[in-house]
């Protein structure tokens, strides 16, 4: 990949396996979580869907004036897949290991990555 | 990043430079590509939803039974950020290319990465 000549777009990646199954299985913890973190990092919600899946497993997006949120689950695997795509850098991304840790504990393996998004 | 050992999502980027402002303002246009991309792929809509920006620039999410599309644009960058994140590998993903040149013309520059996700 090119480095960016223009920044438009921060994009904040999370790989999160140890979830525990019960705690991603439904759509309600995964709205509760990402209302949660939305709401930490001061960021403007426009709008919300989501998903349940049957048996097990859902789809969280938040439409942001920034950008969006994403998350899937697959508790089968005890992973959850986090997107944060955002116009504006996020000084205060730190509390993210914080706020996950208190919706799917602590004994979470939490990957992370970052790319600049733009021209 | 480390390797994973065991893929669960195929996440498809593209940075696209170059588009027209009037063709990526509005968006109805996000809509009518993102349907026609997700369509040409065959992949299943669980749910939509989208922002209109003032004066310009829009969000467009579609939820997929594969996980989601989203596509955001900077009219005034001429700049689309685009990702579709799939719980299967995508084998006519060649087809991209084709449909974001009818949306948005054949003068694009399309930046590509591809990123395996999972545990």
């Amino acid at each position: 990949m090119l480095p960016k000549t223009k920044s438009l777009g921060y994009h904040y990646i999370w790989d999160l396996s140890g979830c525990p199954s019960d705690s991603i299985s439904k759509l309600s913890s995964l709205k509760a979580f990402a209302n949660d973190l939305v709401s930490s990092l001061n960021l403007t919600v426009v709008g919300e869907s989501g998903n349940q899946f049957s048996p097990h497993g859902a789809t969280c997006v938040i439409l942001l004036a920034e950008s969006h949120l994403s998350v899937h689950s697959w508790p089968e695997e005890n992973y959850l897949a986090i997107d944060l795509f955002s116009c504006m850098k996020i000084e205060s991304i730190e509390v993210f290991d914080k706020i996950v840790q208190s919706h799917f504990g602590e004994s979470l393996k939490i990957e992370t990555q970052f790319l600049e998004r733009g021209l």
